[in-house]
């Protein structure tokens, strides 16, 4: 059994996160030589298919309890990265609506901030990841691994809504943001074909195979993360700067090898 | 805090271990969505420049003790990758005596082992893995990051003699062994030549840069890695057939998701 030798990165969301550890991932990136090996580990908690409100539950196990903490590996850092599948169309299975979404991103937030949470953690810092623009365009275009054209079940402009409300709840709760809709947008030249260009593999696993089962989805998401890492390079760049800009105390240099020779 | 939601993989060794989270390294294959991700917490204890003796008090800090298990995340798969360092020539510091390196091989495994120990647990399968053959001919050939010519530290025949212990270890212990000598001798066609073709880049990271800093060599064996990865593309796939074949109830594929939805 282990001990809580290392503090941990912690790294909770859907797809986007799930797919982390895929070569050049943002998990990946940041557990390896050149940032937080032998300093922290990296534990992936991405769920893909999840939503805001199917996480609750499921992150509440994932955090010990007020009197399981003594001997529980202490989170240092913990990124929150949702909307893609909230952001789903009313009538949609995955479906929440928007402010249901910030609400539940507020609760998810106070789960380790709130001193009176049963999963209170003073020493976790916290980041909020934006979901990255939908290619509304692209995405009704294609089909999913059963050949089956996708439902329009997202819009762009309803996720750049969910976007805002992930800056809204960062503003209110005072937690930085990794903005990687407006990195991503931007970097596009802010059009949807400047989008496309760069996301056309990428960007797909905002919503890609979504109904399909998660074996497959699991094939797609390693098939294109292959292709085009570009989307976790973006989020590794944007969440190591607002690491180092917002809590330099854990930015990979300034700290020391939890064991050194 | 983390609550141990999910079972681990541990990886315990070396330079060879801790680098093992590059892009395309072993611990970053076993982690990802053809693999273990939502299934088991890959978790990488590889310390670069330690031999199996210094490994012993950091490893005992690294498991949960009798009275922490009830708490503790369950290791259910652990690797043991020493023998670069340990087969260092009598007279270098990283040296240890092959019968040592055996005994502390074997007390390494006693510690989740042993019924006796404070460490045990039963539901831990072992694995060791041989050291890959070292190519002195190269090694002297090169310097290290500062220069300085390497010393002749190592050779190809001691290297081999503490794969051969390791194998011991494993036919003693009855735990089985990852042959990663073997493989990639096998693949070199058995000569040192095919040696060098093969691991131009990679089979220097069983070495290199053993004298300098441990910043310096992060970026070594990153830029080796980077341009080869040759040589864990090796240890991931001789490590998934040894799971099939010899706990096919932890390969992945048998194993659910920890959440489903």
């Amino acid at each position: 059994m282990t001990a809580p030798v290392q503090d941990a990165i912690v790294l909770l969301g859907d797809s986007l996160t799930q797919g982390g550890w895929e070569a050049h991932g943002f998990a990946q990136r940041l557990a390896c030589e050149s940032a937080y090996v032998r300093k922290f580990d990296v534990i992936n908690r991405g769920f893909s298919g999840y939503n805001t409100e199917w996480t609750i539950p499921v992150f509440e196990q994932c955090l010990a309890r007020r009197n399981e903490q003594s001997s529980a590996q202490k989170i240092r850092l913990l990124t929150i990265w949702y909307g893609a599948n909230d952001a789903t169309l009313p009538g949609f299975r995955q479906h929440i609506p928007l402010e249901k979404f910030g609400a539940n991103l507020t609760r998810l937030v106070n789960m380790v901030r709130d001193p009176s949470s049963e999963w209170f953690s003073s020493e976790t810092k916290l980041f909020l990841i934006t979901p990255p623009p939908f290619n509304v365009h692209q995405w009704v275009a294609g089909t999913n691994s059963a050949g089956v054209p996708h439902e329009r079940d997202r819009d762009f402009k309803v996720t750049a809504e969910y976007a805002q409300k992930v800056r809204e709840v960062g503003a209110s709760e005072k937690i930085p943001v990794v903005d990687v809709w407006r990195a991503l947008w931007n970097i596009a030249g802010q059009t949807e074909r400047g989008l496309t260009k760069y996301l056309s593999d990428g960007l797909h696993l905002t919503g890609e195979g979504y109904s399909v089962g998660t074996k497959q989805l699991s094939n797609i998401l390693r098939d294109l993360l292959t292709r085009n890492p570009f989307v976790f390079k973006v989020v590794y760049e944007e969440l190591i700067g607002a690491i180092k800009e917002y809590t330099p105390e854990l930015y990979y240099e300034n700290l020391q090898e939890v064991f050194v020779k």
